[in-house]
């Protein structure tokens, strides 16, 4: 009997490829982005009496030798992103927009990059869509749309690629104080270098679209519930889904990367538009969701997007778990 | 503006369900299976020029007082599991099939619960098929179905629900060690109390179908090697998928649960025919895959099933990623 052994490996009719395995090979193509056309995701659970199926949009690696953590030195993040298996000195971010069936309504949060950004992208991201239709899941049968904030590759999704309503028969339904921001161009004087330049993208999204703006703390759709979690952007906005006695709380942006902003909670992202502010929402709604044990879903987590947030000495750590309900 | 707060949220309007958020209710949900029909788990990826879709068949929580590990104490166990978020006294374990198109072939490694266990799980599991058909996967369209061991969970799918052949036009390609073994029911002595059993469901599943035994050291599909991987059962296989110069391994139950097993390597599994030689395969498996940094997919890892494996301690820690490729 051949057993396990790096000897036999190499042996073996495999040998070639295996002795070649290489990480500066695996990095240079996922940097690429050219072997993940098309990506599909889908995984459904239950949550009382929802059912909450996670949607893949995808995942870029971005090359980002110094800039995406704005308050830590290179060698820092480079350690922190070498410990995730990243590329050397580059990023790998995923994106998963949450579609929830409650009481006989479809509910998209959030959209993805949309398809427009498929193209782009070589199909490593903007596959959100892809995703639903593998899940039986007509755009056309969404009710509800909410966003949690207006970065790009939360409403992108919310347009075709020609311009056209993606969701064209679902309500809007967009934070009240994110929409009183982005949509006053006088604003951008509030706005950091890397925000600067997104109230023209939102102008452009919301084009032909009658989004309906909700405040904090309000039941937005069946079972589900708004919750401000400024600081990444004014109006950023977190949800918690509630049936059967059970709760989930729904995240955006409260971290991007996990790996990166839990260990490093006092870690400021470039896209935060208020770092200050964005670290005090991410340590009270953590040290919240780890002292209840509520089952955390992260559009920024690796697939499928769900865990438990534990602390870790002087931050969190992410727990997958095998099925959350 | 609202911001987060654990006052606020039970201010709001989903107020009631947050308050009576409790872990024993979503424990008891949990054990009885009823919440989670119908799962679906779809995730694609590349590797080089091959594609790789893992299906899922679900997961199940199972009553495991003090049964699943046969040389820890219960204690020990409980601790281990309650780190894990699993419901007291339980365990949550998944399934996860992988389909590989490579060069032309789509090969299927394991085939799940099967779909009697669907209906008898009532839907926690045996939704593989159902899976695949979301990956857009024809089961009459499989070249090829790798076996990784003959236990019920990974062999059961070969059959539909009413003992007809689930993939009619595959080669059904299983391990040599692991066919000459079942097959004998002499074998019977040598097999460990929770495998006796084994002889009877083999003998049913097979019956009717024409597998090929394959050894281990070969090529047995495009781009897919065969690696012996004894322990957990007398012909337990591992796979090493290569293309473009980048490997991975597919391992079925070189560990069960990682969350048990991997930072636990000297711990035996209740399934494990000979679990000394088992935990040997382990080490070796998992010191090989650290030291390699070779992407691992395990048929119990929690879904999408992939990771890379860091020593840690005394053992091993399964590192999630957001996109393996």
């Amino acid at each position: 009997m051949v057993e396990v052994s790096r000897r036999n490996m190499i042996a073996g009719t495999a040998a070639a490829a295996v002795a070649t395995v290489n990480p500066a090979t695996i990095s240079a193509s996922r940097a690429q982005g050219a072997v993940v056309a098309p990506m599909t995701g889908v995984y459904s659970y239950k949550l009382g009496d929802v059912e909450l199926i996670q949607v893949y949009d995808g995942s870029r690696t971005f090359p980002m030798p110094d800039g995406f953590v704005v308050n830590a030195s290179k060698e820092e993040t480079a350690k922190a992103y070498q410990a995730l298996h990243m590329p050397p000195g580059q990023l790998t971010i995923s994106f998963s927009p949450l579609v929830i069936k409650s009481a006989g309504k479809i509910i998209a949060i959030d959209t993805g990059n949309g398809l427009g950004a498929n193209a782009a992208s070589k199909g490593a991201v903007g596959n959100a869509r892809h995703s639903m239709t593998a899940a039986s899941i007509d755009p056309k049968a969404v009710d509800i749309v909410l966003i949690s904030h207006f970065h790009g590759d939360h409403i992108n999704g919310l347009k075709n690629a020609d311009g056209t309503p993606a969701y064209p028969n679902a309500q809007i339904l967009v934070p009240a104080t994110e929409w009183a921001f982005w949509t006053d161009e006088s604003n951008a004087s509030k706005a950091n270098a890397s925000n600067k330049g997104n109230f023209a993208n939102v102008k452009k999204v919301f084009d032909g679209l009658k989004p309906t703006p909700f405040e904090a703390g309000k039941e937005v759709a069946p079972g589900i519930t708004s919750m401000a979690t400024p600081g990444h952007t004014p109006g950023h906005t977190s949800f918690i889904v509630a049936s059967g006695g059970k709760s989930l709380a729904v995240q955006g942006d409260v971290t991007n990367h996990p790996g990166v902003f839990m260990p490093n909670p006092g870690w400021h992202a470039v896209f935060d538009n208020d770092g200050a502010l964005a670290e005090q929402t991410r340590r009270k709604f953590f040290d919240m969701a780890s002292a209840d044990k509520l089952p955390v879903v992260g559009y920024h987590f690796p697939f499928p997007s769900a865990g438990y947030v534990e602390k870790n000495g002087n931050g969190y750590r992410l727990v997958q778990v095998h099925a959350l309900t």
